[in-house]
């Protein structure tokens, strides 16, 4: 019984789920859900339920403010009835709240925080383990060598064969695929469980190998996962899970909180997240993130401190830098040398990494035997990786034996590694002395440190596992930071500061610049000043930090795009690219520089010869619905699908059937006729009826807008880039067609032959032909039609910045150029980015010229809109007053 | 002739500025616009002037991409040709640099440090001569107190009279102001020189006065001021200043340099700037901020080096908590209590201060006292507060003698004032002996200055001076955190933490927490935790801090208004709420639930006198264009400033002249006549044309929009709020119309009596009346109309969530509900304003019922389309067909 309620639960969240979804196969989902309606009532009559589950039903309904009236009528057994009341209130009670925010949020960073902290633990132990064999097996060295490169091969082959099979998207950052997501393009399989098992265990597996790779992209990616899930769970309470704007701002906050149970810093993390995800962002969700990353921070902190590996809430990579004088003024030019370097570091590491997909790719070679032992590639880069690494071997020389973090909290460390100038060296005392080699400088181990890492790092996330590049970017900085920290600390061992007092310089602060600055100029962000903040618990070395983070963003900026973007394009996910900085001859394109003119339309009263010709012709997403050919008044959209699927109606073996009976029955005048087709009709255009009423239903402000349509919902591509010419055909079961099949050249008719049977389909190949001529040649029926009647607008002189801004802000995929109404061209997402790029890139040749940014301030622009209207008014003083205009002079005689 | 020479660049930058300009006071504009090009003309033909102008004025038009071609036909005397071919380079070069972005944020945000730094230095000496005086005289009591009163409320009162006098828009914080025209809004002299003098200098002496006031709202509105004097100054040179969005950035960009160079907080400074002026953020100009705020934040530091105040850059209230063990576990219950209890605080001070202005404001009696004399007001509260504070007297008891400035240094203090197990007490060196009292325990000390300084704080910042209200909020905040931290440690002597090591409390760390807590509270913003890290220099007490702050927003932003908000309510100026925290019932509202359907609309081929109607009923601001009233197929819209144009031309003396020409001309055929009436008219037309052309170049894609019409430009009130019956009157000369008197009931006809005197106005009230009758018939010709081609459009599902995003990020005023290009609906801002208030704030009595969430999925809405659409048709078919329809029933059948 449970089951069978909660069956119907899930049914109902189905159904207000499609209220949500565009118009996504629809004809498929009208099908499915009359079986389904027809099911459950048959269900609902048969099979005897609880009470309780249909009082909780009624009270659902009421609180979802939805018009189902529940069963009022229920009669109650009076000894059931306290029972039943108690827990309709406890479940009451529990559904007005659980449909808040808070609740929300809480069990996201509540969630994630343990799913942080249990990786981080497996982590752990799968480092410990490898330490533990390769320091057991220390009297041979073969032996060693073998435990070392085994285990990591054996953990990185497992994770991406285990990635593979289960759900190949949990493959790499996943922040590429979240910002697209909120953008609002709607990714497939990216939100599901599945999903989010293969990340979380392929993470553990690949991360407990030891290579350089990172934990945060994926974190963003699983704390997505995670909201999805949640709310999708959540959703069987309350009524508000199916909201597509809320998903949105709950997907906006789970980026956060991915961010901040990772390395526990709220503030970055949602700020981070902002960077790497949005393009607009609503101030409004600000405090959801802030108060879930918080949370979720504060959970994992204290697992820290209940799990006795710290005495209270510390920063995860505690520095202890003095506060009295953190550093001089005099060493910021060093600070500013690391911010320019790590630009330039931060740019070749994006390109490198790009370099070497795109190497693999190419190979055709290698590819093909890639693919066919799909799991030799990473298992090849693991074994190459954790050779080098070998503690015995060249590992030595690189501190080859330091886990990653190991690594960092050394470089952090506020002693100084070379004091030249003091006799009793430092005694490089735990972790730290895997730098100090006996033949070697430390400046040499770094320096090796730095060069191999990065060329690894930059390898290691190429291979197709859970993985993020975050992590090893940000050692590799803090290495080049503590680099040029140790060299200045050697050139200046009294420091800089001349009277009075003796400050020696901190290497460690250099690492803390080095880190933030190298991970700002690969991920072209700024946040990662505040995350460093958060991580070592100090914010004493702000300014060199925030100077150091601008100046590598300047650079690395200008030279590459960020990681995320880079991995957008290679995925060639559908991106939209910044404005860069301060391109200002972008201020001076306007949109009709850069529109299509000659838009593909349909008009009202046009036949559907014409329909037929403009599918056939163009390969366009939606049509404009103008008035007449005349007056060119843009009445709204329709898609491509909606028309395709018109034509078929009208050409389809129903509408033939039904002339055919029709036929029948005027010859056979004053007989009874057989079949029943009313009700066979009938049911058909129910089905038709419910398909574009619910696909109306959210039609807002926007349709255009594939953005707000059920993220959550997977198996959806891109909504309005939907050609699926062989589905249509399948809905009403139609498809004889001939001029038909030109235009969907594929699935012939092997469904249409079983049809109803009561009327004999005898018309010749010729007979057809005309009577599809003849259909051809009649007007157009919108009726059925789902119109987007108010598709997204702009005017010619709009410019391209503000084009740009309303594409982003409103994830608008194209826009109709209208001037007073009607319609004169179209703008999509390839034209806007060809305008962006082709002023960005090629710098000296431009697509189209900057063009005159005060044109003569539009004597022709005001003549075109007066004369436009007056078309318009003489159009229709001579619709009203038919034959008896001579249109264009009169009135301006007349003045 | 340099002057000359920039007199002519002001010009063109004047006539550039006017192109972004919506459509005010155009014909004003025109007007002058015509004089100065006559009077130009006439200087350019007469004076001699340098040819390096020439060229320069050459290259800038080249540079900025604009049609004028400059004189290339200059004749060079080969002498001067050398230094006049460097000169040129040179400027060419300093052309092409200036309208980069980083240099404008590079030297507002050194402009800005210095302002910080000059105004903190001015400060700090009146506030030392203060404590000079009040020192000097301390033989008698009675000239002490005369000296410690007399100071402030001389300063304070200048500080009011000269804001008063020099600029009122000076008074204030500044923030609610930049909220609003960030927004938008254009508000009057808001960013003028005038205002930038007066706000420094009124800040400067009110600061000085030792009142509590702050220093950030006024700083905000200082970068503000200082970039849109700025971007007028660079925009002599390059020709990207002039641009709208760019203005609005850099804007933006000033937020965050006010709040980063005042605290030296540059990431705290942005993100506090975006939380309390922005409700949508583009990512894309995140680093503008960033930059400009680190400079500042670092020159406003370096200047403070270099004064030898400091030996290095460091924080600005640096704390010294201890790094190993912040805070215990178990203390954070109490950093909540702090929190909840600042919420309560906070909204609470919000109240306070709101009650006190509507207090002052009601009492009638009060009022007109106060408004004669200007200073009473202010000469009041000084004294009040002062006497309170006054040291020997009740100051004693609540640290009166300390400033802003050293409480807070007090207050963040790491050492414990009430150690109660430990015998020998703390010795309260330097400023910290002030919060000892011979009689009184600290906690009473603390809990009087908490009370005290907390009405104080709400009463001083209504005094009519430039001050903020931030730091004022903060050291109660503090003062309550530590109130809290002292009974912490005198109730936990040993700390709480049991095994092992003792870790004492630190109530230091409580006063952070208060600090960040209350100001938060105040401002409903998150970033006050960064902006404390920032000013302590230490970020250990993170997660407490995270904590207080977000529990304090979740209380106070239940209760009430942000600060800023509730003076933009006091102020009234245009605003739209806010979408509060996870009210969800305003996903379910939909446009269709709170549009007007009655709309004001005026038809393509109306009459005059349908045009008169429509003005004299509604008070619109903008009125819809229709096709015809059948159709209501949704054209643009048009202002009605440019409606009552058109019909004062039409009913306008001149027209009657003209015709009374024509009636003459008839009548004596053959006659010469005497007027020229062809180029008199000619020239008001040309005048005309250039008002409309003008006003259209910018009309781009939502020109309902406000937004982006010029800030910089003062004089101007909200554009579309323009209702200036004076002024249009004037523009033609012809305002003797009766029924355009109904109309504008106000300013007869002065200057229409010194017409043309060509022709005699010899008409009587009778003909005048009958040929405006006559006038009033004739269809309107809306050639030389401004119509706003593409004005915002929702559909009728749109959801209020949607609509409040959609008009927060256009910053649109109202927007048409339209079906498939048929209008039916309005929503403005009012509308969405009262369904957004209803559902938040009338709980229980809401404006309109939630309505139905899942209204069943619209068969009725698909049918209402349907048959709309039907109509469309119908009527098309009617049209082009005519006299033949049967119209609704047709074709349903035939399907």
């Amino acid at each position: 019984m449970a089951g069978d309620g909660s069956d119907q639960r899930a049914l109902q969240y189905e159904q207000t789920l499609m209220y949500g979804r565009y118009t996504q196969e629809l004809g498929v989902y009208a099908k499915e859900e009359a079986a389904r309606l027809r099911e459950s009532g048959q269900r609902r009559s048969v099979s005897d339920r609880s009470r309780t589950l249909d009082l909780l039903e009624y009270d659902k309904g009421r609180c979802a403010k939805c018009r189902r009236s529940g069963y009022p009528y229920v009669l109650e057994p009076p000894a059931q009835d306290f029972i039943s009341v108690c827990t309709v209130r406890c479940q009451k009670f529990l559904i007005s709240r659980v449909g808040e925010d808070w609740i929300f949020l809480i069990l996201l960073g509540l969630l994630m925080a343990l799913v942080s902290w249990v990786v981080d633990f497996c982590i752990a132990i799968c480092l410990q383990a490898q330490k533990w064999m390769y320091g057991g097996l220390d009297s041979n060295v073969f032996l060693q060598y073998l435990a070392w490169v085994t285990y990591p091969v054996v953990l990185i082959t497992f994770s991406a064969g285990f990635t593979q099979i289960l759900a190949p998207q949990a493959v790499g950052s996943g922040i590429p695929e979240m910002k697209t997501i909120l953008r609002g393009v709607v990714l497939k399989e990216y939100l599901t469980f599945k999903t989010f098992v293969a990340k979380v265990i392929g993470l553990t597996c690949a991360l407990g190998s030891g290579m350089p790779l990172g934990k945060e992209g994926p974190f963003v990616h699983i704390a997505s996962l995670c909201a999805a899930l949640l709310s999708k769970f959540m959703s069987l309470f309350g009524g508000i899970y199916e909201n597509e704007s809320r998903n949105i701002e709950m997907l906006a906050a789970a980026c956060a909180v991915g961010v901040g149970c990772c390395f526990a810093a709220p503030i970055g993390g949602v700020l981070f997240s902002i960077e790497v995800t949005s393009t607009f962002f609503a101030v409004r969700n600000y405090w959801r993130g802030f108060f879930a990353a918080t949370f979720s921070a504060f959970i994992f902190r204290v697992l820290a401190v209940w799990n006795r590996d710290e005495e209270t809430i510390t920063a995860l990579f505690k520095t202890r830098f003095r506060l009295d004088f953190p550093f001089d003024l005099q060493e910021l030019p060093a600070f500013a040398v690391i911010g320019i370097a790590s630009g330039f570091g931060g740019a070749l590491f994006v390109y490198l990494n790009r370099l070497i997909v795109q190497f693999i790719r190419k190979q055709k070679a290698i590819n093909r035997f890639l693919m066919k032992k799909r799991l030799l590639y990473p298992a090849l880069v693991t074994l190459l990786i954790s050779t080098l690494t070998f503690p015995p071997g060249f590992g030595q020389f690189m501190a080859g034996k330091l886990t990653q973090k190991e690594s960092l909290v050394t470089l952090l460390d506020n002693r100084t590694w070379a004091k030249q100038g003091i006799a009793e060296d430092f005694d490089y005392i735990g972790h730290s002395q895997a730098w100090k080699h006996p033949q070697l400088n430390v400046f040499v181990t770094l320096v090796l440190f730095i060069v191999m890492k990065f060329w690894m790092s930059a390898l290691a996330t190429t291979i197709p596992v859970p993985c993020g590049a975050f992590m090893p970017v940000f050692v590799i900085g803090a290495a080049f930071g503590r680099l040029v920290g140790e060299s200045m600390a050697a050139w200046f061992p009294d420091g800089i500061h001349t009277d009075g007092t003796i400050y020696p310089i901190v290497p460690g602060g250099y690492a803390v610049v080095g880190a933030a600055a190298l991970s700002g100029a690969v991920t072209h962000t700024v946040s990662t000043a505040v995350i460093v903040f958060e991580l070592t618990g100090q914010i004493s070395h702000i300014l060199p930090v925030m100077i150091a983070v601008i100046l590598a963003n300047a650079v690395a900026q200008s030279l590459q795009p960020s990681l995320y973007d880079s991995i957008i394009r290679i995925k060639k996910l559908p991106y939209l690219p910044e404005l860069g900085w301060g391109h200002h001859e972008k201020y001076n394109i306007r949109v009709e520089d850069i529109m299509v003119r000659d838009v593909r339309y349909i008009t009202l009263n046009c036949c559907y010869r014409d329909l037929h010709n403009v599918l056939l012709t163009g390969h366009l997403k939606t049509l404009a619905l103008v008035e007449s050919a005349e007056s060119m008044i843009l009445l709204g959209s329709i898609e491509r699908a909606q028309l395709q699927s018109l034509l078929s109606q009208q050409l389809g073996r129903s509408k033939r059937l039904e002339y055919i009976r029709e036929r029948a029955a005027a010859e056979k005048k004053h007989l009874s006729v057989v079949s029943i087709p009313g009700s066979e009709d009938g049911s058909q255009r129910a089905s038709q009826e419910v398909r574009f009423q619910i696909s109306t239903e959210e039609s807002s402000f926007s349709p255009t807008r594939p953005a707000p349509q059920k993220p959550l919902k997977p198996a959806l591509k891109r909504p309005s880039v939907v050609e699926r010419p062989t589905e249509i055909p399948t809905s009403p079961n139609d498809n004889s067609g001939i001029a038909l099949k030109n235009l969907f050249c594929a699935s012939p008719d092997t469904e249409g032959l079983e049809d109803d049977g009561d009327v004999e389909d005898d018309m010749t190949i010729r007979e057809i032909s005309e009577w599809e001529e003849k259909q051809l040649d009649e007007q157009v029926n919108f009726n059925n039609c789902k119109i987007d009647p108010a598709p997204f607008q702009l005017v010619e002189r709009t410019s391209l910045h503000k084009t740009h801004t309303i594409f982003s802000l409103l994830g608008l995929d194209h826009a109709y150029v209208t001037s007073i109404g009607r319609l004169i061209g179209v703008v999509s997402l390839k034209e806007l980015r060809k305008a962006i790029e082709g002023s960005v890139t090629v710098k000296g040749v431009k697509v189209r010229p900057p063009l005159a940014s005060f044109r003569d301030s539009g004597t022709s622009s005001s003549e075109n809109e007066a004369t436009e209207l007056h078309k318009l008014w003489d159009r229709h003083k001579s619709m009203s007053l038919p034959r008896e205009h001579t249109p264009s002079e009169s009135d301006e005689k007349s003045q």
